[in-house]
């Protein structure tokens, strides 16, 4: 059996769409949470000096991105079909689009404040109806954003989903469709378990 | 035999990855080119209200990565294994990543001067070099980013360099086989030829 050792900070941040691959898939996973007092001492172990970096069998892989692709290959979380793949593929692209707006590296306060503003009022909620009309449109509405399975689109939503109501809760109240696949993703039984034992972190 | 229509900008940008990859597998496909005046009346019959745009027989795909991974695996150029395909993906993050930490949006004319500064002495070779130094330990700097073909990571990389060489012409100094790499990417006749053919444009 491939053994798996995952490292991050203690947050689910760009880690947790793997972790929801792994237990989803019901694979076992050394989840490895750096404190920020380690990282310095760590970093220069680390491909690129980034996390998350997944071991696989000792061998080191970075990206979260390319490593939830390679898990969701290992374990048919990618779509059913080419045409499926390539919708996994834009919904996620979809929703980094829509995170890439918040204004997290904007050191400026005044500023920051102003553009936080703006992502909650407008760019936030604009992306968010796009999103649901994509869905809407490419799979009326079904169980799942692609296709009639789970998919790491799904997963990925989870963890965007997350995210957002993390900055502001009431953020989808603009998109009942959203708030319902995510209620329905949330009650499948190994991610139910997951999201009540998975440790609580801020991120 | 499928018909591709390419919908974007006169641009490399976020088109240019997809028309390589078309000139690379040798398929046909119609460059079409929307100017800024046009666009405003166009922008509502794209989905995500957002170019480019690749119509697939006639269905409208979205989100450049995801369109230049689907046809990746239609033409082979996605990497051999899964191992490959991993890094393929891996690689492509990479420069996405690069490119990203350059200012785009930024409004202040002042701060965008200092952040450019940051981005061309810092930020940029920086991670020019760690991508270089991924290259190296990963493929032992081999004719390809991945393994012993052709993929979508160096087409990637083409596109990735053009950008950064229209910023900054030496940008690349600090890298030497990242510019053998580049050099001979574009010998390879197909490519050659489209890079000589194609449109000029400003980015």
């Amino acid at each position: 059996m491939v053994q798996y050792k995952l490292h991050y900070f203690n947050g689910r941040g760009r880690a947790e769409v793997i972790r929801l691959i792994f237990v989803a898939a019901g694979v076992e996973f050394e989840d490895i949470r750096i404190s920020r007092e380690e990282w310095p001492t760590i970093k220069s172990s680390m491909p690129l000096g980034q996390m998350p970096v997944l071991e696989v069998d000792g061998v080191k892989l970075c990206q979260s991105g390319a490593i939830s692709r390679y898990l969701a290959n290992q374990y048919g979380l990618s779509g059913k079909s080419e045409m499926e793949k390539y919708w996994v593929d834009a919904f996620r692209e979809a929703m980094e689009d829509i995170g890439k707006k918040f204004p997290f590296s904007e050191k400026d306060e005044e500023k920051k404040a102003e553009l936080k503003k703006q992502f909650f009022e407008e760019t936030g909620p604009d992306g968010l109806k796009q999103l649901e009309k994509l869905y809407r449109e490419y799979n009326d509405g079904a169980s799942f954003l692609v296709g009639e399975e789970l998919t790491v689109a799904d997963l990925t939503f989870i963890s965007f989903a997350d995210f957002l109501k993390a900055l502001k809760e009431d953020i989808f109240d603009c998109v009942p469709d959203l708030v319902a696949l995510d209620r329905r993703l949330r009650e499948i039984p190994n991610i139910k378990a997951w999201i009540e034992r998975r440790p609580q972190s801020e991120f």
